[in-house]
This record gives C-alpha cells, structure tokens and sequence, in this order.
C-alpha cells in the first residue's frame, strides 16, 4: 500500500452511486492502492452491499454527516459545513491520514475550503485548476481554467511553473514546452498583462515557447498552455458545447430514417472506436494545483467510468511528489529574484 | 441592380482564384446583386478569361497595384499600401460608389484601414468582429472576436447593442435575447468588467437574458453573446482547433483498414449530410460592426464555397439597413443618458 486516497463519497450529481463504485473498480486495477471513503455512513455501506463488498485494510469509511449541496456558496460551504464530506476528506490530507482526495462537488467550495485548510504552497499566490485535454497525437495541460478571474503577469509565471511541473511529473516529460495563450503568435499581440508575463516567461528556466492560439491546445503545440481563469473557462465550456453539438448531430444524421439507422448499425463499431478515443470522460479530473496538498475535482455529472480517470489522476500525482517539485523549483525562482 | 459589393479580390491564401469564381457564382444566383472586382487589372481578367466570363454592369474592374500582405503590420498597410486592393475596396464603401466591400486579407490591416477610412457610427467607441456560430436548431451572433483585448462595461454594452440590431435585421428577429459571456450563471461571478456590464444590459432597452457559459454559444441559449475579444477569439479558435482534431480523428479511424474504409463507404451519404450541416464554411464571413459602411472579412484560407458566404452575408447586410438601425438605437441611448 503505497498510497490512500480520501474520497468525498456524497459529491456530485449521482453522488456514492457513482463514487463507491469507482473506487471498487480502482481498486481490483491498483493493489498498491487504498481508499477511504468519506460520506453519511448509512448510503456508503448501503452501497457497498449493493456491489457485495466490505470495508478493509485498504478501503475503510470516515463517517461525514453533511453535504456541500452544487449551489452553496462556498463561503457559506467553508463556514457552515465543517463535517461535510468534502470537508472531512480536505482535512484528512492535511492530516496526512491521506496523500490526495477527490471530489465531483461544487468547485467553489472545493478551492475554497482547500485553500483554507490546505494552504499555498511557498511563493505560489492562487491555487489554478489545471486539467488534461486531448490532442491528435496525445494530450495538453491547460491552466487556469476558472480559479482566479483577474491575473497579473507573475500569477501567469506561477501558472506556468506549476504546469511544468504537473507535465514533468505525471508524464516524466522533461522540461515540457509552456505556450502562452493569446490571440496571435506575434510578441505584439494581446492584453498588457500577457505581453509581460511572456517577457517574465522568457527571463525564467521554462521551455517556454511563446504565444500560441486557441487552436493550438487541441493541435497540440505545447506540452502546457497557461492563461487566466477567466479564458481558461470559456475555452473549456466552448469546447464542451460544440463537442456535445457535434455528438447530437451526428446521432440525428444516424437516426434519421430506418436506412440511415441500418447504416449505423453497420457503421457502429467505427463510429465507437471514434467516440472511445476522443471521449472526455477520460480526461475528466482536473487538479486543484498549487495547494499543500493534492486535490481532484471531477465533473459533477462524472458516471462512473468518469469518476475512475479522477481517482486514477489523485493517485498518478500522489506517486510523484508533484508538490515537492513545485515547491523545488519556487524556492528556485525565488532564490533567483533575490 | 439594388446592392453593389466591393471585392478585394487579391486577399486572402488563393487571390483571385477564390474571390473572382466565388463572386461569379454568387451573381448567377442573385440578379440584383453587382459587384466592383478590386485588384490587379491583368489577375482579374486572367481569372475572368479562365471562367469564361467578361465585365458587364454587374460586374466592373477597378484597378488596384498593391496588395496587404498577410504579415504586413496594421500600421503598415494603412501608411504605405494606399494603392492595395484592400484599401481601395474599402474607399469606394466610403465614396458610396458600393454599399459593402468583403477582404480576405489580414484581418489588423483590414480593421485599421476601415476605422481609418469609414470612422465609426456615432456613440461607438470602438467596432467590433461579429460572427455567426452555428447551433443545434440555428446560430448564434457572437462578438468581439478579436479586434478589443481590453473592453469597459461600456464598450460591452455597445458590443450588445450592434450584435441585437444585426441579429434583427439580417435575420429579422424582432429583440433578440442577449447573453453575456461569464464563468457562470450567477451574478457574482467574473471580473468587475463583467459585472459592471451586466448591470448596464439590465438597465438598457435590450432583451437581455443574463451571463451565459461557453457552452451557450453551441446550444444557442440567447441569440447574441458578448464578450470581449481576447475571450472571443479564444474561444473561437478552440473551437476550430477541436472540430479539426475531431474531423481528422474521424477521417483515420475510417481509413484505419480496408473493412473500415469499406464502412466509410456506406456511410458516406450520411457522414457527408452531417458534415454538411456543421460545415464551417457556411459560416465564414464576420462583420466588423460599428463602422459607418460594412465590411465583411472572409477566413483567409476560405475556398470558393466559403468565400460565397462571406459575400452573401454583405449583400445581405447591405440590404438591411443595419447601420441605420444601430445609429438610431445609439441616438435613442444617447438621449436616455443625457
């Protein structure tokens, strides 16, 4: 057992529905792995029963009575909900009782109450929520999508180191590239505050690569693409709704007589291998990073399969030490500016 | 003979080889339309012999030596390339000899030399890129796609205000709803801009739905979305970026042996109408609205087919009578604010 990863049970919109079974799932992958699962008692070994499992050395139950609801507000969440299950679970990392800890619930009282209980990491300001998307040929890290509205250049700097990291770590990608994003590859191009982060990106130990576009994440120039939560979100959401647009459509074309549905019949197992492949469940798990500690937010709406790939990330980060690099290297940069 | 369209027909990757078969195109289609081909006389009529086809009432030359470089910086093009096919294009909407000009050129130089030349409609501070997206059950106007990387409240309140009447005179929607682009639904969020901006598209005249997420934009939740134009152009890029990357998954994963291919060939009737239906190049041609004459950008690598659309849309616009709108409900603001 080299890692125990606090799942907060009740989050999410199917809650220990979904939650218990992931982990079960995990489980049976990942012998070196354990869990505990932080929730209201009662539902999570209802549960259990339900899949026929039982608590044990490597799966044990911490009893949390509230929930954080998806519409609290996280300061009423941090204030009110001291024994909610994603609280309990934040705490047993901070206790140690645990390396990382995962939730699907709201993502404002998530980066709330982990950053209260938690703590930055040394030089780091804001914690960014960072996730992985998919390229042609692999994957990109963007960062920030949606913590921090308002940046300066040197938010944008810690952005980036901590994307390095995250990449270097969990992929053992060395000195992975850092693109800024921006609305044209030109030095000249965008908002005061990106033209001199670029200039800080430039002066730093990055293998910053410069501007890149909207375009770029899914083409994959760079391993990290860093801007700030505000952009970060939109390009996410906007991705998300022109896949889903997408999906539709192209099940109405399928669905649209008896031969156009005979064809997908026969046309079914490419049309999987397709859906399989770009499927964004896979990537769900995005990291609240720059905490002392590791924290996963799932999709709210993750089913099970979803939810796997986030415990998977809480434990891959868990194994490397991400948060020691990160921690190496701003003592670096900050050594540097002195 | 009711609408006469400028074409700056050397920009963009391809020239006269997409501007001056894409314009005959169109003329066959629709008799009221003219149109004044602008670029070197000997490409033109070199194009025009290929196709078979001569200069007529509908369809004048108007010599220009110059052409806008794609990487020619703004101020550049405005200075030194009086003489281009851009600037020329632009000066006969000023001179009122045609009523819309449509360039595939670089989109900076395209916007410097239009505020230059036209100015901007009285009460707009700056204009903006408007485009249409494509949505499940229709589109979506959104803008500013590029040309505003720092935006007030005002600003955005104007972006609103040229978006509603576009979207009321080209597709004749009487108080199209209006969202603005934030990181989520509630008040609270986003930056003080946004906030502040939100608080003047309540207080206006327009039908104003609220903060709308990236994911609006493809479910088509309000019929214009505004934003400023570091977001927008991000997003849109991303979006491309993604659509692209899905495409090309999609094209190997039927190419991946002979049974998949021989699938691809069943199915080709039906990918083909889906590809049809989110084909973007029925989309290409964005506005830059706020100017006192129209100018539509076509994507630079637009083929003959988008390049149609480009010019549709101007002749459209031009038909509308979408600049008075907008000068009147600016007047009416004006008013209401003294």
């Amino acid at each position: 057992m080299d890692v125990i990863v606090a799942i907060d049970c009740m989050g999410g919109d199917h809650g220990a529905h979904v939650t218990v079974p992931a982990v079960l799932q995990y489980l049976a992958k990942d012998p070196q792995s354990a869990f505990i699962l932080v929730g209201r008692k009662p539902e999570i070994e209802a549960e259990l029963a339900r899949l026929r499992a039982v608590p044990s050395a490597r799966l044990r139950i911490q009893h949390a009575g509230e929930v954080v609801e998806m519409d609290d507000p996280p300061a009423t969440a941090l204030r009110g909900k001291k024994d909610s299950s994603m609280r309990v679970a934040i705490d047993l990392v901070k206790k140690e009782e645990a390396q990382a800890c995962v939730s699907a619930g709201n993502t404002g009282a998530l980066m709330a109450m982990s950053r209260f209980v938690l703590k930055t990491l040394p030089g780091i300001d804001r914690p960014a929520i960072a996730t992985t998307l998919p390229t042609l040929n692999g994957h990109t890290c963007v960062l920030d999508l949606g913590a921090n509205v308002d940046c300066t250049a040197e938010h944008l700097l810690q952005f980036a180191i901590m994307g390095s990291e995250l990449v270097g770590s969990v992929d053992g990608k060395a000195q992975p590239t850092v693109g800024l994003l921006n609305i044209g590859e030109e030095d000249i191009k965008g908002s005061d505050v990106v033209k001199r982060a670029a200039e800080l990106l430039r002066a730093s130990d990055l293998n910053f690569y410069g501007n890149v576009e909207g375009d770029d994440i899914y083409k994959g120039t760079t391993d990290v693409v860093v801007c700030d939560g505000f952009v970060g979100n939109v390009a996410l959401k906007a991705s998300e709704g022109l896949a889903q647009m997408l999906g539709t459509s192209l099940r109405e074309e399928f669905g649209r007589n008896l031969l156009t549905k005979l064809i997908g019949v026969i046309a079914y197992p490419v049309i999987k291998h397709f859906k399989n492949r770009v499927d964004h469940r896979r990537y769900n798990g995005a990291t609240l990073i720059g905490l002392r500690g590791i924290v996963i937010k799932s999709h709210g709406s993750a089913d099970v399969f979803a939810f796997g790939f986030a415990i998977q990330r809480a434990v891959e980060e868990a194994r490397t030490g991400v948060l020691r690099h990160i921690e190496e290297r701003m003592s670096h940069v900050q050594q540097t500016a002195a």
